[in-house]
Parts: structure tokens; sequence; C-alpha cells
């Protein structure tokens, strides 16, 4: 393994490196005993004892979901799990496996690779999930496409089940990773918690299924925005939805990042995604679970149907920008 | 529908084209009674009766894995599709679900990106499997990243099961793809039934879960090589593995092309990939299954180790090469 370490992908080769990744996860993160057959054969095999799974895909683009030069290998490969994992929280649900599809130029180092590797696996291993399989190959752009597996104790929390008259909340950080992105977009590397934030999300993986327990008629994982996301929420469920700015507190460092760059700080709550923050609607008077805060009310739908109405702020239209498209 | 058919994706949008890919899953192709949650939730939710499933993930790249100027975006999207299904074929298993990942250029037309789609829902179908979920994202590299999901009656079938004295067989047509390609890379365009077996795989779907019945040791598709494949075979399990080339019937239009482009046909049989034909190994003694052919033995692993005999051809060093790497 040592000797590998300063080569390339084209140097090592696709079958050495794939040797070295699957040796990499057998050593540092030995599968959890969900794993009945692990990484090398033509498929894994994964015990599902509730007999319903779970499944989740992403894929993330170099220099659209995340840039080298900003973040590590190791950093990229946490957030591209986390990005995964938190699908499963949002479903109430508990990670078990993952697959990684690694599409990459030849002359990438293959020390990358390994920190890559390490970082999924790591994150994966904080909600007790092993890495059970992957692809690679060579290609011009590098890409990561992760899929992840899960079980759900109880039944899975969808995004259409909220009612009028539920409460909105959340839990876990909101906005931090959009401030950092601003601060590293500015050439900036501080607040450095906000640009840690970014590089690497905390996502409140054990809130999903606390969630689901207490009740949750409909859940998301903010990754596009929280405004986008609730967004979604109300047109599966076919509903309104009120977000009251009162109800957020304003983290500092958000406050001191707003006043640097002349924003309003309730933007990066607002429409700041790639925190993997929760937004879960509870029936009014279910006791919320530990951690979790209100941020608004599910209402009746418009008279109208305009869509457009669907999520408001404080009673009112948004006027900022909710959210990004990938073709925009 | 009809209206974003003549657009590109980015003209069209990325929430747009989800919509649109996923009205067409739901119209064309309705989920299996397997699929508990569809498409466009958090996650998807699948059945896994036997509480233990099956997966596996392969990354297709555009000009490395696929042309688009020699296939249809249909024919890509079956073939991707046939790549994944064969895995758990491979282990004796069933597919059940599968999740699809595009990252495009914004320029692709969404009509390609339907057609794939619709290519690789279809093949899917074949075997009774649905597409669950997925991602779009935008990208410089047109990229399809594919997991699927299964479920085995029986125990898998590994590699690593072959055991000196066992037979070895085959299930499937075999080189007619790597021929077909030979024909493509000359700029011909005939034989046409090679053409097609290169563009639209047709792998014996039925044929793992037969051999799994019928007590084989070990089993692998055959994506990168016949011989290279059972070179996988041959290492997990700590054997030798003679190819008896008596055992092959020259098919007429790989002698064809043989003669035509004065290749011996035997390499495309031998060293040919994409056909997505078994390979198993049975106890010497037990009758193979319908349409299971015998081509070779398992010996006992030379006394020097020396892994490059591991496979022989007539109980010779096979001197052309034996597959492919992505980096090399």
């Amino acid at each position: 393994m040592t000797s590998a370490t300063g080569r390339t992908l084209a140097e090592l080769g696709e079958f050495a490196m794939v040797s070295a990744l699957t040796a990499r996860f057998a050593e540092q993160f030995p599968p959890g005993e969900q794993v009945l057959i692990g990484p090398g054969d033509d498929a894994a095999l994964v015990a599902v004892p509730d007999g319903r799974v779970v499944v989740s895909t992403d894929l993330l683009v170099d220099r659209r979901h995340f840039r080298r030069d900003w973040a590590s290998a190791t950093d990229i490969g946490h957030k591209a799990a986390a990005q995964n994992l938190s699908d499963i929280n949002a479903m109430g649900g508990r990670a078990t496996a993952l697959t990684v599809g690694l599409a990459a130029p030849g002359d990438l180092p293959v020390s990358w690779a390994l920190e890559l590797a390490d970082g999924i696996a790591a994150e994966a291993a904080t909600v007790g999930a092993s890495v059970v399989g992957g692809d690679l190959t060579g290609s011009e752009e590098l890409m990561v496409a992760i899929t992840v597996l899960g079980s759900c104790a109880q039944e899975p929390v969808r995004r259409s089940g909220a009612r009028p008259g539920d409460v909105v909340a959340i839990c876990g950080r909101q906005g931090w990773a959009a401030a950092g992105l601003a601060v590293l977009t500015r050439g900036f590397r501080s607040p450095r918690v906000l640009v840690e934030a970014h590089r690497r999300p905390d996502p409140p993986y054990d809130a999903g299924h606390r969630a689901a327990a207490a009740g949750a008629t409909a859940m998301i994982d903010v990754s596009d925005g929280l405004l986008a996301d609730v967004g979604h929420v109300a047109r599966d469920s076919g509903v309104a939805i009120d977000i009251d700015p009162a109800c957020f507190e304003v983290d500092e460092p958000l406050r001191a990042v707003g006043a640097a760059l002349g924003a309003d700080p309730m933007g990066f709550l607002l429409t700041g995604g790639d925190d993997y923050a929760l937004v879960a609607t509870f029936p009014d008077g279910v006791p919320l679970p530990e951690q979790w805060q209100r941020i608004g009310e599910v209402l009746e739908p418009s008279a109208d149907g305009d869509v457009s109405d669907r999520v408001t702020v404080g009673g009112s239209a948004y006027d900022g920008p909710t959210g990004h498209q990938h073709f925009g």
C-alpha cells in the first residue's frame, strides 16, 4: 500500500486500485454485522431484518458539488456520504450500507482516491453503515456516485403527509454551509467554523427516527435550501406552509458573516442548503422530540391554487432566490 | 411531455426533467408490487421478503463504455441496465429494483435522456425489476450510474467456491459483442446480428438462479472477458482452471467476421466481454442445468503458486490479451 500512494490511478491500474480500496475498507472500517457479503464479488449481500430496504442515490461532480482546492479528499468523502446518509435520515430510517462509484481521470493521485474512500467510510461508520461495494472507472471529469441502503424500524415518513394545522419544526444547524460557501466564494477562509461546516456537514443522524417515532407526518432533509425543500413538502402534501422568521435565533457566526459581507443572515437560514438539517411536520400538540425546534405551521392551500404561494415567510412571499437548479 | 422533446436539459431545467422522467416511468413501466415507495421522495422503499438484499453498482462513461454515434439512447439504456442486472444474475439472484444517476451536459436533448430512461426501464422490466429512484445533475461528461437491488431464493453463489474436480460451464452467447465491436471499430455495420449484440446484450437472466439451485459452487458474469473473468474465479477460489477450446462451437457470425478481419474467432470467444454470459463451476457428475454447456475443468493450483498459470487454454498459457483495464 505505501508504494501506491505517490502514484496516479493510471500508473497503479484499475484492478490494483480496487484491491487497495477493498483492503483499506477491510482494515480500517471492518464491516458491520449486517454485511453478509462485502466488496469483491459480483454483488454484495446485506441483511434487511424487517424485510424492507430504503434506498437513495446521489451523484457529485467535481467543481459543481465540490472543489478540490477548497476541501480535502477526506472532507469531500465525508460530505458525499453525509448527503446520502441524510436521505435515509429524512425517511426516519437508519443507514446500513453504501455502494460507491468513482469515475476519475487517470492522473488522479492514488492518495486522493484513498482519502476520499476514508472520508466516505468514516462518515458511514458514524451511523454504523459500511461500504459494501462499488465501481471504479476512468473518465475526463471526476465524479462520485453513492447509493445508500437503510432500514426503517417504523413506517417511513414521506414528504406527502403534512396536514393543515401541523407544526413545522427543524433539527440541526441550518445556513452554516451556505455562509461558509459565501465566505469561500469571496476568497476568505474564515470564520473557520462556517468554512468547516461547508466542507464537512454534521447532519442530525439521530433526529430522523426520533421524529418518526414521535409521529412526524412529513419529513425532508434540507439539501437544496430551506424554503425550496419546505416547498417540496408543501407541494407533495397539497398544503401551504408559513415559516415564522421570529422562531429563528441567528447564530453568531452567521451574524458576523452577514455584517462582513453586507448580507442579511436570514438569507443563509432561509435559502441555504448542504447542512442536511431535517424539517418535519408534527400534529399540533405533540411534544417535539429533543433538539427539534418549531419554525412555522402548515396551512390550507390558497383557494386559487397558485403554487408560488405555497411557502410564505411571516405570511408573505419571500423575494430572494430559494434554491438552485443544476442546468440553470 | 411532447413539448419537452425538442429541447435540451438546460432549457427544460432539472426539476421539470425529473418530473418528466418520473411520469414516464409511472405511465409506461408501472412499479412492481415489490416497490413500496417509488421515485419522488427522499428515498425509495423496496420489499425484501427473505431479509437479505443483493446490491451492485456500475458506472458507464460516454465514449468509454458507450458511443452515442454507434448506439441509440434506448440501446445504451438497455445495455447499462443489463450490465447491472447481470451482476445479480451472477449471484444466483433476481433483480427487483434499480436506481439511476444521470450526469449530463446541459445541451443534451431531453429526448435522448427520455429514451435512455426507456431503455433502462424496459430492460429492467424483462426481469420484473423497477426503477425506484435516481439523481440528475449537470456535468461536462455524460455518465450513467446504476445500482441494482435483488433477492436470492437460496444461498448466493460467490466467486470463491470452485473446487478442484469441478466442471466449468457457460450459459449465454459469448464473443458476439466483442466481434460486433471489432466490426464497428473498423467502420463496418454488419454482420448486423453482431453489431446488435454489441449494442444490446441478451444476458441469460434465468440461468443464474437455475445454476444456484443445481448446486453451482462458484459463478461470475463475463463482463471483462471470458479468460479474465474465469481468472477472477480461479484466484478467489485458490484453484487453477483449464478451458478446453474443443468444447466451443464457433458460431457462424463469428467465423464470418474472423475470416473478413483475418482474426481467429476463438479470440472473440476467449477474450470478449459485454455479452454477460454466465460462467459457473459445478461438482463433477451434477447434471448441468438446461442451456449450460461444459467448457473446462477446475484443477489444483500449480505447486509454485504462479498466478499467471491459473487459467490455461487446452493445458497451455493463452498468449493473447485477456481483458482490459480502464486506466491502462
